[in-house]
């Protein structure tokens, strides 16, 4: 057994803490995690995935006492939490912490808005809870990142269980006693693989993160007993879910180096790996304003890994987009913008973006990260333009500001909920801590 | 890729498998393993987990369309699921299929019986349908055995939830192409930690693999899509859960070799390894019917992982009497039966069953196999009398007769529900294929 107890220390971490010790530049992170996760939810709340997923388990639900985020049916908070975890996660448009590939607040907010729906939750609490659940999840997934995502596992879903424990347990009051127990109980059903990629069950990992890490708290709470070593034991979550790992990340810096610091935000809605060649695209369309008819080729240098996973021409329908280089050359200079729209299948088969994703010829280049992209432009006049993208929008270095997350929330929501609504969701989201009940806020999300 | 596609193959199986082609041996072992389960599930019906579980969950559960099992409570059939595996798992008295440690019965006849208890079923189809989940589990197992469970996963729980879709799914009706899906949502819900063993987390596990192999199924029969080569992907459930794996056992056989002809039970409420020895002191104690006061000594050799995992000598309570050599031989040389009443918290304080436990000395010998137990008794007139078990009764050699299953169900549920209504539900459990609705069957359970 390992000398230091790092269930025990994580958990009394979390009921020890008080919101007063929390830095006010940690408050304004979560609410930007949570005004971007809100955005993606509204957002992802008529996918299909999403349909079939409420038809299919709405027979089980018990009292329909949460509101859903974003959807008008009800459902007992446990399926809400699977609900809210699905809408959020299912554009892929989430958060991500670069030093895990955790989407972070999928499952621990699924599980929270789920909890405060149907339980008066001041935004004061909701904060708390969830810095808690994100610094639980964030540290688990340090700790155990990269040979345990390496191996396969879908770190969202097998590290969000934790965050959403934690969080939960918190609102719930759990001792510490059964705070070690709700994190037994979450590792436990750690669960998720990466082979779901590409279909509908990868979404349903985050709900049901969320919805596993609430129902540990619950157990938990009603003296339901687990091992009491959940991380550290040799037959713990560290040692059984990965080859490597290094325990003393859960514990080094704990309630002064906050996870939520290193909190980043796609701007694009698409795979990250296509983003920095967009950017270096709008801002040949911001500068140059090239005419369609006007670009002769379009030569893009990119890491390789870029080719590995979005070397995609055929393009047929909205989603092939998300995964193209070409398709993402093409918008960037044809539209000089890359919301929602630009992913629709509507822009996938436009005849302009087309025609210039034909003209593009990606290069897999060693010198280049996956976070920058070289561009050179063609003209028909004979001339070149060019742009290095050094660091894409998004970047840690280079994260979107509280607008561009305003911005970004209007693109998705707009549609389906109006301007006029869609600004007062914002306004919530950025008075979170003043918020008396957060169903005011949950009740903003749908149409 | 594998040439092979393993997940269909198996998928494929499950959906044309016709109730006429399986064998009669194979549908009485499958009456054998489901009148065990439900024994067990009365006996441990009124655990406190059960207690605690039932009390923590009530408030989730939809519409009451499912009874549980030996509980009077109803729940939608999703919570039943829960319940019935954490009832019939909670003893540890279950079924085993020695080749890849699972305990089978538990996670696939949880999900069942509450499909079965919402949704009219006769026993045909249900027999059919556990007999496929079975296969199903057991044949998951066998190809992750035992790198899978040596890394400190529970196979129980792992293999089960995939036993649980397949079984429901047979039921639900599921596509080849549905099934596929449940299997890969199967795989990405599979979970539980060896950590978990000695708490209540650990009952739960049979329940949480059947009540998500369960959701599974009712997902895919929505078309909620999923990975599709979910055992075979270098991403699936294989490469990520196990260092060292053989998929050729997926299919080896398959619809001819029927892995429940391996199945076997335990004889005695404890653990498995003191089982040889409490055997022959049972047969001392029938052949020469020594009296207490007459045995001077008792000297017991066994393998040396007996010593590993059960030498517990201080027993001040049932659940410490499970795991003691030294209660194993007294309580055999004592009453000659080891049935729940020599677990019990009385029996562990029983005088002479404690004087007998500090007259045993257990010795380690390498050249005795965990299936073995060599004892002499010296007496107080000079005599030794010695028995050599050669190999532990419920051994795959040596099983229980129908008759002894019997009887370990009357011991466990005689105290429960009375000797009438045991007898009716032992003559329910040998008529199963006639059945024409399971909740005859679950409704004599409920005392």
């Amino acid at each position: 057994m390992h000398s230091v107890q790092y269930t025990k220390t994580l958990s009394s971490f979390v009921v020890e803490s008080r919101f007063e010790q929390l830095p006010q530049d940690v408050i304004h992170e979560a609410k930007r995690a949570l005004l971007n996760f809100v955005g993606c939810a509204v957002g992802g709340s008529r996918e299909p995935a999403v349909d079939i997923a409420i038809r299919a388990l709405a027979p089980f639900s018990g009292a329909p006492t949460a509101k859903l985020l974003a959807r008008s049916e009800r459902f007992d908070p446990l399926y809400a939490a699977v609900m809210n975890g699905l809408t959020g996660h299912v554009f892929e448009y989430d958060d991500t912490t670069p030093m895990n590939y955790i989407h972070p607040t999928p499952p621990v907010g699924a599980a929270l808005f789920a909890y405060a729906s149907a339980n008066r939750t001041t935004g004061r609490d909701f904060l708390h809870a969830f810095l808690m659940g994100f610094e639980v999840e964030s540290r688990v997934g340090n700790a155990v990142y990269p040979s345990h995502y390496n191996a396969g596992w879908h770190i969202t879903a097998t590290a969000g269980v934790f965050g959403a424990a934690a969080a939960v347990g918190k609102l719930l009051g759990l001792s510490t006693q059964q705070m070690i127990w709700a994190m037994g109980l979450a590792a436990t059903q750690a669960s998720g693989i990466r082979e779901m990629f590409g279909s509908m069950a990868k979404y349903f990992h985050a709900g049901h993160a969320g919805r596993n890490g609430y129902l540990s708290a619950i157990l938990a709470k009603s003296d339901f007993t687990a091992g009491e070593y959940a991380l550290e034991s040799p037959r713990g979550f560290a040692a059984v879910l990965s080859s490597e790992y290094d325990l003393s990340k859960i514990t080094n810096g704990l309630g002064e180096d906050f996870q939520i610091r290193y909190n980043t935000y796609k701007p694009y809605a698409c795979g990250i790996v296509i983003q920095p060649t967009i950017d270096g695209c709008i801002d040949l369309y911001r500068d140059y304003h090239p005419s369609p008819d006007s670009i002769n080729a379009v030569r893009v240098r990119v890491a390789p890994l870029v080719l590995d996973l979005c070397n995609k021409k055929e393009i047929r329908q909205g989603l092939d987009s998300k995964y193209s280089i070409y398709h993402a050359a093409a918008l960037g200079l044809v539209r000089g913008k890359a919301g929602l729209q630009e992913f629709s299948d509507a822009a996938a088969t436009d005849p302009t973006i087309q025609m210039i994703r034909e003209r593009v010829t990606p290069v897999a280049d060693p010198s280049i990260t996956e976070d920058q992209s070289h561009i050179d432009v063609e003209l028909t006049d004979g001339r070149t333009i060019s742009r290095f993208v050094q660091q894409s929008l998004g970047n840690i270095h280079r994260p979107l500001s509280d607008r561009q997350l305003e911005d970004k929330l209007r693109d998705q929501s707009q549609p389906i909920l109006g301007a006029e609504r869609v600004d007062r969701l914002i306004e919530l989201c950025w008075r979170f801590d003043q918020l008396q009940d957060i169903n005011e806020l949950i009740t903003a999300t749908i149409p």
